[in-house]
C-alpha cells in the first residue's frame, strides 16, 4: 500500500507514524515544500521515502495536511495525477471552501473531506506524535460524494487509528468549529498580546504567572502560517463568534462597573456548566 | 508546633499536607465554616484535629485560606486572639485591601501578607494536593511590617515547601496579577459562556471540541465563591485589563473585516513570543 503524505508537519507526520504501525504493508512517501522537513522526516523514520508530485500516480492513498490556503490548489493538482482507485483526503480546519472548489472535478469521488480534531500548539515534523488521533473526533463532510469503496478504505484507516467519526455538512462544520476552536485561538492570542503589551518587563510575567495563565494562553503559541488562512476562509463565522464573545466581555465589564457582584457570581456559576461538557471532551484525551 | 489552618479548601488543605510532611512535630488543626469540609479533612488525614476560633490562642502559626471578602474580618479576629509569638499569613489573590484593613491593628507585626501563586480550577478538601507549592512563586507584600523572627519562621516554611519568594508592594501586586491571572479567568469564563449560549445542543460541542478548547476554557470551572470577591476587590485593575483585552479583540476583528491578513499574520507572529515566557513559567510546573 503506497501512502503519500503531503505536508510533513504535526498532522501529516502523526498520520505517517500511526499508519506505519497499523498497516505493516504500507510504504510511506513524503512530500513537503520545505526540504528540511522532508529530510528530518526521513531521518526520524516518519516516512520511508521522499517523493515528488509526479509519483502520485502510484499512490493508493494521499493525505493532504498543509495550510488550508495552499491545500485547495494542491488537492486539485493531486486529483489530476492520481489513478482511479486512489483515495485522497485532507485534514483542514475549514471545509466549505474546499468542498466548493473541488465539486466539479472529474475525480471528485476520489476525495474525502475530513477534519481530524487533533493537534497541539506545535508544528513541523518534530511535533508528530504516535497515537495523536486516538479517541479524537474526525469530522467527515459530504461523505455521499465519495466513492463507496474509497469511503470504506478511509474508515478502515480512521478506525485503526482510533478515531470517532461524525458526519456533517461543510457549512455546519465551519459554523460550529468557529466557536469551539477558532474563537479559542483568537481569545488566547489576544490574551497573550494584552499581557505582553502591558508587561514590558518580562520578569514580572514570568514570576507572577501560574499554570492557569499558561493554560489559557497556550494556543497563542500556534503557527500563524496555519491559522491565518483558516481565519481567512472562515471569516464570516469567526467574526460572528468574535462579536458574541466581545459582547459577553463588555457585559461582564459593565457588571463590574455597576458593582453588580451577585450577577457576576451567577454568570460564573452558570458557566461552571462547562465542567460537564469538558468531562466529555477529556475522556481519553491526554491532558496538556 | 501548633499550626491552625482556617479554610480547608484546595490551598489550605495543600498547606496542611505539605506541612505535615516537612515538619514532623507539627500538629495541624483545621477550622472551616463548612462542617463537612472539616470532617472530610479529618477523614482524609489532611488535619489532625478540628478546632474553633478560641483555640487560636495556642497557635504558633495560623494560615488563612478563605475567599478574600471573608478573610478581612477573619484576619482581624485572628489577630485579636493569637499570642505575641504567633505568625499569621493569608493566601489571598488580592493584597491592597487586606494590607490596608490591618495596617493599624496592634498585632500588625504578627501578620505576613502572601499570595502563593498555585492552584487548580478545583476547590474543597478533595482538591488538596501534595507538593502543590513546589517551584511556585509566593509573592510577599510589605515584608518590612512583619516582625523579623516571624518573617524567618514563614520563610522556613515556604522554603521547605519549595516556593520561590518575590517581594512586591500590594498596589503593584494587584495591578500585575489583574493581567496574568484575573483577566485569564474572565477570558475563559466568557469563552465558556459564548460557546454554551451558541451550542444549545451540547453533543455538538462535545464532539467537535478538542484539547485546545479544553485548555482555553479550563479556568471557567473555577469557583464563583472564590472569584467574585477577587474581582470586587481588584475591580479597577481588572476593568483596565478588560478594556485593553476588548480593544485588542476589536482590533483583530477589524483586521478580519478589512481582510488585512498580512497584519493578522504579524499579530500572531509577534504574540508567539509568549513561548519564551511560558517556557519560563512551566519549568518545574506539572502541565495540566
Amino acid at each position: 500500500m503506497n501512502v503519500f503524505i503531503i505536508g510533513l508537519g504535526l498532522v501529516g507526520g502523526s498520520f505517517a507514524l500511526d499508519i506505519q504501525q497499523a498497516f505493516k504493508n504500507a510504504t510511506i512517501y513524503g512530500i513537503d515544500s520545505n526540504e528540511e522537513h522532508g529530510n528530518l522526516s526521513l531521518e526520524r523514520g516518519i516516512i520511508h521515502q521522499k517523493a515528488v508530485f509526479s509519483e502520485l500516480s502510484n499512490a493508493d492513498i494521499v493525505i493532504i495536511a498543509i495550510p488550508v490556503d495552499v491545500s485547495q490548489e494542491v488537492i486539485l493538482k493531486t486529483l489530476d495525477i492520481i489513478s482511479d482507485d486512489c483515495l485522497v483526503f485532507d485534514a483542514g480546519s475549514t471545509k466549505e471552501q474546499i468542498c466548493n472548489v473541488i465539486k466539479n472535478h472529474p475525480k471528485r469521488r476520489n476525495f474525502l473531506a475530513t477534519h481530524p480534531i487533533a493537534g497541539t500548539e506545535f508544528s513541523g515534523p518534530n511535533a508528530a506524535l504516535i497515537n495523536l488521533f486516538r479517541n479524537k473526533t474526525n469530522i467527515i463532510c459530504e461523505v455521499e460524494k465519495t466513492a463507496f469503496k474509497l469511503q470504506e478504505k478511509a474508515l478502515e484507516i480512521f478506525s485503526k487509528l482510533g478515531m470517532r467519526i461524525r458526519y456533517m455538512d461543510p457549512k455546519s462544520h465551519d459554523k460550529h468549529i468557529a466557536y469551539v476552536s477558532h474563537l479559542s485561538h483568537i481569545s488566547s492570542f489576544m490574551l497573550g498580546k494584552t499581557v505582553i503589551e502591558k508587561e514590558k518587563n518580562e520578569r514580572d510575567i514570568f514570576d507572577m504567572a501560574g499554570s492557569g495563565f499558561a493554560s489559557t494562553v497556550r494556543l497563542a503559541k500556534s503557527s500563524p502560517a496555519m491559522w491565518t488562512p483558516i481565519f481567512e476562509q472562515n471569516k464570516e463565522n469567526v467574526i460572528e463568534s468574535l462579536n458574541e464573545y466581545i459582547h459577553n466581555l463588555q457585559q461582564f465589564k459593565t457588571l463590574l462597573e455597576e458593582k453588580n457582584f451577585p450577577e457576576i457570581y451567577t454568570e460564573m456559576e452558570n458557566t461552571n456548566y462547562i465542567k460537564q461538557i469538558l468531562n466529555g471532551i477529556l475522556e481519553g484525551i491526554p491532558q496538556q
